[in-house]
């Protein structure tokens, strides 16, 4: 049941809970172009937090930024032949370059203005960067190349949801190249380990598990990929971040050699990796509740909003004036801090109005409360309330502040953990994914042939999200038989439907 | 003459010169796309600089960032009748979302899925922006909004040279909405003054001259627009930022009204504003020299860099050494440095290589000066060099970055004035603009009307840059007669050859 203020619960509806949060905290927008939408100041406040954050751990592991064209020839996507198949269907195409008046009314693309070769917006970006490095590289002396780009890409999907799947959405791509494969090998798992699954757990507050696609769910040219996955609220796995090992194939599909130490002729190895705005998607999914947006304090744009009460001005005086205390010493120490001024609207509104928008602590200045020495500091993500001595509230927001990114980690831990359970007959297993719905995380044994992946994933819509870098617990290593088809398999994999 | 590691003098070739440097500076690179630009790492590293130090004053002057689809649909540029006019024409025109193989080979467009409207990739975005701002304004209560997006944009240009003049480049354009016109007037006015002078004089060290555009150079859409405009060392003049007051035309476009205090309905003011990567063109016309880059200090990737030499390895260990003690000095104050460590190349060699990318200062640090307990400081933009003390050096360093910041504004400035004159008579206004190159600014009297403007053009490549908001000489304010018609002039105006 939704309302002005309200949002669907969770229980009632999780899809539409999910697409009412994303509305009416602010985060984004549907626009006028089909499957495009529009990051509003406090979603996209939370990506730039999440850029920042981001950028700091590629820089520190040795990358640097660079920009390459949004638009990528034709041909580009013929050269490497897994890669067309997954990236030249759905896509944005260029044909002309002038529109013209139409004789019929209104503009029309200028027939002479048609394209020799049409262009291509972006899908992913290994074709054109690929056919750039070729100009950069002719010795070991110029590898590795550790490049990055922040970047707006278009896939053309046909079911889209705001965050999750929308045809433009924005990312970041590196782009590495290397002399050898245990180098690029070291490369994806930095980027997996040191980066994506850091931010992920220590800024998403977000447990995820590392692991290895199978064949099947692996990105399209690569030698082989990992990921990081996470669970949603309604029992689903999402995808958080992928590294891809390519090989040699980009190289050799465009034709990117080097002469390496022993001045022979090699193909460079590469890398590719990329996570994008859907991450906003999985933070919602992972930690709202129904009264709307629960972010953790380190990616909230607003960490903490004050206030102040009272009808008339002199209250409003001293409550304003007590908010900005505390405010000033939290804005000191790097906190950042908003102070709810409007005047027409009442305690309760704007308590709902920053508890929709995710804001992890709400500071209530009230009058009886000055009069006592205190103030009252309520957490978004418990919502539990304490009183607190103004002398002590900025020390104790902080504290909070790290408690509640600590809470929140362990809380979405715990709920995957209890959510997580190992199944070992094929009549168990169809049944735990017989409902509609998410059904946790499954670890179970499988033959590791795509054939049998293809037929439980067409029984059951379990797919397998990945093969654990680390086994959750030791026995998952061990080998097995497979769930569906009894043949040997070397280790339990993880099942689950998925985002 | 150009050579593996020189580029053409700007006295020989001037063109030459600008498109040699960006490459050999490693600043960007030509892409297999037409007209489209590769940023290669230092050139986005610059970029990423002032991308900072402009987003900062942004948000200090109370802007908030969000993001807007790349396409519009074709129908939106039909509403604005001026904007259509100026940007409808050359532009990328998505027609199809699906590429499928084509019997005869590769890849095509799939007739099946031809778009029902086709899609433009936006040339700028005030009709997608007001298109969204429709649902967001209802009441003045939601005034103003103060938001900015960077983006990449797509004009298909021509005649294309590397920042100057891409099919695409990256931006950032500002979109507001004001319950009145002196208040859109009021933010105009910030943008052009605090933001985009402030960043241009104290970042870029590039003087410019705030002023108005006439009717025949504003905004395709705006009421009136202002600018900063800059001088090139070739003394031609370049735009170097943009402020429109759109008055109510998007609004009226798009239908955006409000109820106001009086609870009248009224048309929503607008603003747009925006600088590109375009002002890395600008900043090296305006700074560099024949062996290559210069860059203020404020905006290089990298202040200082350090070249320790030495054949044998004792040696080398003592000059990396006392590199290292003065470079962790420095990076603990802040500054950006770089050591080169590269043992195959000559100091030769790597002075060359660091001048041509701009870095304003590099210290030599040799065995025998390290005898004397000293290191050789030189300055990138005047060539200087001077032997310092191990112990002041990162002191005396850093005062150098800031005395470097001001020469080069100083310089700039002098410059500048040096090729600044006021011309009465219409003999000499054609004489001084003659030449195939710049003629530096003009200030010379014009009757306001457009069709004088166009003829003025047309004789002599000569544009009405701005009509200054200050006047540079106080007499320039007062009126005269117009320099080709001799009707009468409010005042002088600056006529220049432009990019």
């Amino acid at each position: 049941m939704s309302s002005n203020l309200g949002i669907t619960s969770r229980s009632e509806n999780y899809s539409e809970w999910y697409n009412e949060l994303v509305l009416k905290a602010d985060l984004a927008d549907y626009s006028a172009v089909r499957g495009c939408m529009v990051i509003k100041p406090h979603g996209y406040g939370l990506w730039e937090l999440m850029q920042r954050a981001l950028d700091d751990m590629f820089k520190a592991t040795g990358h640097v930024n660079a920009y390459f064209p949004l638009f990528i020839p034709k041909s580009f996507f013929e050269k490497e032949a897994e890669h067309v198949e997954g990236f030249a269907k759905e896509c944005a195409v260029v044909t002309h370059h002038r529109l013209k008046p139409n004789p019929a009314g209104g503009l029309m693309p200028d027939p002479e203005a048609k394209l020799s070769e049409e262009l291509i917006v972006r899908p992913t970006s290994e074709t054109i960067i690929w056919n750039t490095y070729k100009d950069w590289i002719q010795s070991y002396r110029d590898l590795p190349l550790l490049i990055n780009q922040w970047a707006n890409v278009v896939r053309w999907e046909l079911r889209t949801r705001l965050f999750l799947r929308t045809a433009e959405f924005l990312w970041q791509e590196g782009h590495t190249a290397h002399a050898t494969f245990e180098e690029a090998e070291t490369e994806a798992l930095t980027i997996l380990n040191e980066c994506y699954t850091k931010f992920a757990e220590e800024y998403m507050a977000v447990p995820v598990i590392k692991g290895v696609k199978s064949e099947g769910e692996k990105f399209a040219g690569a030698d082989h990929t990992y990921c990081i996955e996470a669970m949603t609220q309604d029992l689903r796995a999402i995808q958080a971040g992928t590294s891809h090992h390519l090989g040699q194939n980009f190289a050799k599909a465009f034709g990117v050699q080097f002469v390496n130490k022993e001045n022979q002729l090699e193909y460079v190895y590469a890398t590719s990796w990329g996570v994008s705005t859907r991450l906003i998607g999985t933070l919602i999914m992972a930690h709202s509740d129904d009264k709307g947006f629960v972010s953790p304090p380190k990616l909230s744009p607003i960490q903490v909003v004050f206030v102040p009460m009272g009808r008339d001005e002199a209250t409003r005086e001293r409550t304003v004036g007590a908010s900005t205390t505390i405010s000033d010493e939290l804005k000191k120490a790097g906190i950042r801090v908003k102070t709810d001024l409007r005047e027409k609207e009442s305690p309760g509104f704007k308590y709902n109005y920053w508890e929709m928008r995710g804001i992890p602590i709400r500071v209530e200045v009230g009058p009886r409360d000055l009069d006592a020495g205190t103030v009252i500091v309520a957490r978004r993500d418990t919502g539990d309330k304490e009183t607190v001595a103004l002398a002590d509230a900025a020390g104790r927001i902080q504290t909070l502040l790290d408690q509640i990114q600590k809470d929140m980690f362990d809380r979405a831990l715990e709920f995957r953990n209890a959510n997580t359970k190992r199944v070992d007959t094929w009549e168990e297993f169809e049944q735990t994914f017989a409902g509609e719905g998410g059904a946790g995380f499954v670890l179970a044994h499988w033959d590791g042939t795509t054939e049998t992946e293809n037929v439980i994933a067409e029984m059951t819509k379990a797919t397998i999200r990945c093969i654990p870098l680390t086994p959750l617990e030791p026995s998952d290593a061990e080998p097995g038989t497979c769930i569906l088809t009894g043949k040997p398999s070397k280790c339990r994999v993880i099942f689950a439907k998925a985002y």
